[in-house]
């Protein structure tokens, strides 16, 4: 069975297995304080280019942003979201479990508009009864997007700079970063991220990792008590080991870039073949994600060879499929999946 | 200064107020155990014509909607409300405090449409990810809505009917149900909706009570512990006759539908005024909230003299902006109004 | 039925009453935002010779609590109280409903010891791991406390500077202030509490009001957002007039001190007539309440012509009863319960 | 340095790790769906004897507690544990977090006794208040405890009895399980705790995994939607299969209870070598934790070369002293700190 399902149908890479046995029996002091922590923390501050940095490893990106979230913000406020954001749709209420409204603005391809923000924070404070509703208190986007789309330099620069105008921490989710940053139309680098965002994360489950999101508090702007805070959330690690290693792995000689641009390059490949024979997308992905229409016919019997994610209904007897890549994708893979196309 | 701003601008009908100074001085237990509280338990039993009926005296209508929809709904589940529904928009986060997701569909005058609701419902479960999602757990509609307008019997039944398929609880916030009830389009009785609904409130604050809102379980279904669920909402008053005194004056001889009766009156007559001087409804309401498109020229000259909420902005240099009349408007003030528009 | 139950058995002072009908028609905007708000707000910073004070009004005991104390913690902190503190025990759980922990303490008579509280608060800082527990945020203090007992003004100094020392708000909960204030042991004046605390309330329910209970900020540290933090909590009142007018006739002309005195001199009788027969107090309070020990024959046989609280068993066939006086205690009851034990 | 610090200094047991390696590159479907999950609670439910058990796999301690607690609970009722309780001290607050009160009740050598439970319980339902107090809704223990000690399966099952007789699920937090179940004290087997307990948790992170713990609900009562409520609570990996592996490894011949008896062999050897030299301990414990009593000057110079946990105050110029042995410890460390003390 050929698997394009998801960027989590495998384990870790090699070597980050391998750094996993090497320093197995190493006794190492619990909760994120192991010299592995501190020296993946130090090379994430390198890559970022962001020396101020305050780099802290939580297990995975639903509790990342769910702890993320109800950190920054205070008890009235909630967090603007693209209405496709993951954090909107798919974690299972994990934000308002916390408390906060998750406050649906309207999207393109996945990415929230400079403007309709800028529209909807300016409506919010013109509205005298605002008092009454929940406080604007962050921004999220995610980057990749859930529908595998980037934003440019300058769609996030624009969107920043509404955040500094109302004071709004902006907080980018990077479960999918490696693949954004590598992509080929990628127009932003993670130092750009660093520099227009207070916090994102650069995700490890999907990118390599056995399990793991990297956060990054950019402006010294860690809340207060934050380990606290993330065993309160249940996302403190007793071996904290597990998380630094991986990462010190991860961005130890461009490990994480080299991998990520592999799936990237595997996705492109994977494009070609369907464009080759004449599917179509039903976004433009420049990611590891593509989306592609396939009647339903086609769907059913691709199914018994291929594992892939069903979408969403896109009219027409058709079906809007998802293909992605990972680290672990290999040529021999994307090559027997176009015999079957 | 005339005051159309809101049905909460004066105090208690005098009959209400009366009947707290007469029974004063005399000792009642506390906590909703009073004679007074049982005495309006039983009118408003008979009022619904649901003699199994259990009725509980809360607050405030934010109060009520976060206990009832916190009570009703499992830590997984989420409300399912009209975009425009108070609990999405008006009551700061109220529901999202107490962990839940406001889950938002379209609307049409303010009112959910049974077949939107299917649809939402058929879909959430044909998709396969559900399990990471938010489930719906229960149904809110406002009768009368946000926007004044009022469910017909069709149209709350086929609500129901789609609440019952898919065994969700239906929910009617009536924190302005009186003037539904004696609207001259009213379709719908107070035992319809006890028959339709699985739990409704009887608004007092905006219909002659100091405060009080009286909530009726009408399918022997009361959460357990619901007076312990009411304390820890602090909705539970120590001094539950305040309550009971009132709403057994409310539903003595007919007085609350008597005095929703005269404020649909004010707001006929009130309509009358507008259209003959040629003005426009945003929203053709039959209830006692009128909204009238004003020019904003018109708007700041009006408001020198008369209270009146501005609600939004219309285009062409005009505003929505609404009249609501209540049990205590008298035809004088809607006079002197007409005088000046 | 003689009824020494509680102290919220009766309606309102018969002044408070009568505002509420003189102000009735008057229209009035909502949320604490009308004159009788302000001149109430006025005149208890003057009685608190707090001139900066800022004073909000919310509705009952629990739920003012519960706003309070969540209000001014972190998500990381928890609330101080004695172990017999109403938060901890008598709130049905509403402070953990908003997530945080009560960090209960041993007491004495009710009261928490400043040497206690600041052993508890060293140890807490001096224990390693204390980022693996819950940071205490504040000490919540209850005066008279649930025992009937006062803090004097050095025990409540002493307290008030361990807070300082740990950079802890002092919050007192004066359900029933002023019983305290008009003990005839009283060492406490408003003053001194407003000086020593930064947030108290007064209460009104068990004061001659209806419902209603005034917060007074009183070092310009009212959270941020409070309105709409209130209105999330469920607590804000659309007519805040009812509350606004309450405290305003009980702060016109000292009414609230006046009415407490009356109660204190009632329970001064009582404890009297219990004295004279040979009865035994389970502590000596110098309130509104009195503990007193019966016989389990004797509540028995009391019971049928008197309504009292049933506190505690105290072995040896007793139990503990407490016997509440309040502004509307009359001369005659208790001459007639006189007869009676 | 030598580490006796915890048991969780280490990484994973060699077995563990090259069960990782092998299974690396194989797509596993995601979210605990995949065959190793599979096996993993096919051989949990054996070794519990105990075959219509349903077995979860989540991440860490504290995220168990709180995601378990809150899944049995309703939003009325609180957990009952001992004040020594890990949820009571050490877990920042997790189980408030989610709403809800840790119920404190005193215990001996770490452990709830069943008459104390029964008393509790008793008198909470004699008060006629308990519907203004927060209900008990199920019990926690920990086997073995905070202290190392260990309840006999006479003193269990007696929990269990006022469990039962309350309608009170019992919740047994084994996050060092293996080590109670192979002390040469061990009267409980992994059987008799799935048949008197409601749900439990054999805990992996201390006990040779990287990460992970295996939730046993053993009367077919796992929560509606816990997949759901486990990805609320940010416990849900993505990549189920860091979990399943581990845990059929460690359930694969014996492996969980052959390197949890070398950790009490190495922790008998430990309570050998200080007893020969005069030490006393603070407390008997028969499992892999030992509480040694040092003279502050001794603790401070054995510091230099060994990992300890400081614990507590003892008085007398004293301390108590936590040593751990694990999985991974061995006779030359023990050895070698024999010369040390």
């Amino acid at each position: 069975m050929l698997s394009f399902e998801s960027d989590y149908t495998t384990g870790a890479h090699p070597t980050v297995l391998r750094r996993l046995s090497e320093t197995n029996l190493e006794p190492l002091s619990g909760y994120g304080t192991d010299p592995y922590c501190e020296s993946a923390r130090q090379k994430i501050r390198e890559a970022c280019a962001c020396p101020e940095a305050d780099v802290r490893f939580l297990v995975g990106g639903t509790q990342t942003n769910s702890t993320i979230i109800a950190a920054l913000l205070r008890d009235t406020e909630g967090v603007i979201a693209a209405k496709t954001g993951h954090v909107s749709l798919h974690e299972a209420g994990a934000v308002e479990y916390t408390g906060h409204k998750v406050l649906e603005i309207p999207q393109e391809n996945g990415k929230i508009q400079a403007d309709v923000l800028a529209d909807y924070l300016r409506s919010f404070y013109a509205d005298e009864a605002h008092d009454h509703m929940v406080f604007p208190g962050m921004v999220y986007v995610s980057h990749p997007t859930e529908y595998g789309t980037l934003y440019t330099k300058a769609e996030l620069t624009a969107v920043a700079e509404v955040c500094r105008t109302y004071g709004l921490p902006l907080f980018l989710d990077g479960a999918r970063l490696g693949y954004g940053l590598m992509s080929r139309q990628a127009d932003l680098t993670l130092s750009d991220i660093a520099r227009l965002c207070d916090v994102f994360y650069i995700g490890g489950t999907k990118v390599g990792a056995l399990c793991g999101e990297a956060v990054v508090f950019t402006k010294n702007n860690t809340p207060r008590h934050f380990m606290t805070i993330t065993k309160q959330h249940g996302a403190l690690l007793a071996k904290g080991r597990l998380l630094g290693v991986q990462f010190d792995a991860l961005f130890t000689d461009g490990l994480y870039f080299e991998i990520s641009r592999h799936a990237i390059d595997m996705a492109e490949r994977l494009k070609e073949i369907f464009a080759a024979k004449g599917y179509e997308f039903y976004m433009d992905s420049p990611t590891n994600q593509q989306f592609v229409i396939l009647t339903n016919e086609k769907y059913a019997e691709l199914k018994e060879s291929v594992a892939m994610t069903w979408w969403e209904p896109y009219g027409g007897d058709c079906s809007v499929v998802r293909f992605a890549t990972s680290w672990s994708t290999t040529e021999e893979e994307v090559s027997l999946l176009e015999t079957l196309i």
